[in-house]
């Protein structure tokens, strides 16, 4: 398992509850894939919404996110944290 | 108080030591400008940083990030968390 920062897009406007339900759409079939989604940060100002992940590699998270509805525009593999 | 998600660019190669350095740089300083960096996550082969905070403004986390060393790229409010 490794640990991912995602990034979406474009997602101007973005409410709470919009939030709320792409997180659950994710949570709903992320089992299926080994990824566990732990936090979402949006800015709907700039349109920005940031996804922290655990799963076994990048196209997992890509493949849940895409089956979700909602593709990220980057994955990164973050191994360093503090 | 607000939330922020900041982002380094340009940091190919970092190390896990240069990332605990440059935070221990920010959150000895960062009680004079009303900030609480919580986490970093860092993709060194992309060379992205991503900080999340807690902080008066923007300002404030760009002041501490710029007084570090390490000006911050981007400076987003995050209001919305999942």
């Amino acid at each position: 398992m490794a640990r991912f920062m995602d990034v979406h897009h474009g997602m101007v406007g973005i409410t709470d509850q919009q939030l709320r339900e792409a997180h659950e759409a994710d949570v709903a079939i992320q089992h299926e894939e080994g990824v566990t989604f732990e936090h979402a940060w949006a800015d709907p100002a700039d349109g920005v919404v940031y996804c922290l992940s655990d799963a076994p590699d990048a196209d997992a998270v890509r493949r849940v996110h895409q089956r979700a509805g909602h593709p990220a525009d980057e994955i990164h593999p973050v191994p360093l944290t503090v």
